[in-house]
């Protein structure tokens, strides 16, 4: 049994999901672990992660579409507005979503279906560095 | 340290709760593993997983209904709707759920609540056959 | 490899978000693993984890208020309502949140962001005691 972790950075543009599969991928195989779990983990509050589908551009854009009429920016019962409208709003859809996401790892290969990538979403409007840290746990 | 991984299939007939709880019990007890975690992954982007009241089947429909308002199909904006009214439908509800699950292990058995049951969640109208891979690691 | 579990419990008085953090890094640091993952579980379909800005109180305020907007209590089609107008209200909003969150440790330390808190968060608007369960995983 072995432990590997990677941190990376990703620097975002706005509003929107990215999609972060390969980097995952990138560290099961330097990982060299053949059985076991990845964990994902965002060290942020205001973006956050989502399994989802790969493939057609439209059904994420529906996704961003549903947050925005999900949970509005300048909701008007919101106090936490330091940092702008998309504030408090950033918070909630980050709790909404997730902060980890565990994935199955069997023959040295991550377990995500056909359709399945994994993305950064993130909630804010202005540009952001967000870390995000992969840790690998199994048998090589 | 010992990694166990077990993969297994459930057929759903339309949209809603379908209880996997003995099945991942079962894969927890072949596994030999006494103290660790278990992951529950699924493989799908239009179904997910919840951890769910067990005991009264109306918790179960009211929270289905819930999500039938929070999430309508035909919703106007929607443009990916190539499967059908519940397509971008079905990717948004697995987003607000889960795609896995980790649950501890202590002395041979997962540490469900009393009232704790975990549940594959359909959100497709037709039936589909899905995929659930367990992975359970600890100290044997 | 080692495997390390610590069971704690928490009283809460009513609905809101109880910060946990300080517990957990407890048994982080009792474990004396310096490299692997952390997964916190709550035995319990009525409250849930968050992990959630941990600085400004009114971000949490405003968490707890949109939860009051989006799963409202007493809503009219709700069936499951023996334990009162809570009572499905409460199994929704566990849904919508998470039972199981999955944190890693580098260096003898968990890895959560500046801003992030762990927080158990109490659907209930009655006293409970809650059953948290932390199960380190990793290399000492």
């Amino acid at each position: 049994m072995r432990v590997h972790s990677t941190t990376f950075a990703i620097s975002t543009h706005g509003k929107g999901t990215y999609e972060i599969t390969d980097r995952i991928a990138t560290a099961v195989a330097e990982s060299s672990i053949k059985s076991g779990t990845l964990t994902v983990f965002v060290r942020h509050t205001s973006c956050s992660l989502t399994i989802m589908e790969n493939a057609d551009p439209t059904a994420r854009r529906d996704l961003e579409q549903f947050f925005e009429h999900l949970v509005p920016e300048d909701t008007p019962y919101f106090e936490h507005t330091l940092e702008g409208g998309d504030d408090s709003t950033s918070h909630i859809r980050s709790v909404l979503t997730r902060s980890s996401e565990v994935i199955p790892i069997v023959q040295g290969r991550m377990q995500l279906g056909t359709w399945q990538g994994i993305f950064l979403f993130e909630h804010r409007r202005a540009p952001h560095r967000r870390e995000v840290i992969v840790t690998v746990i199994g048998e090589p």
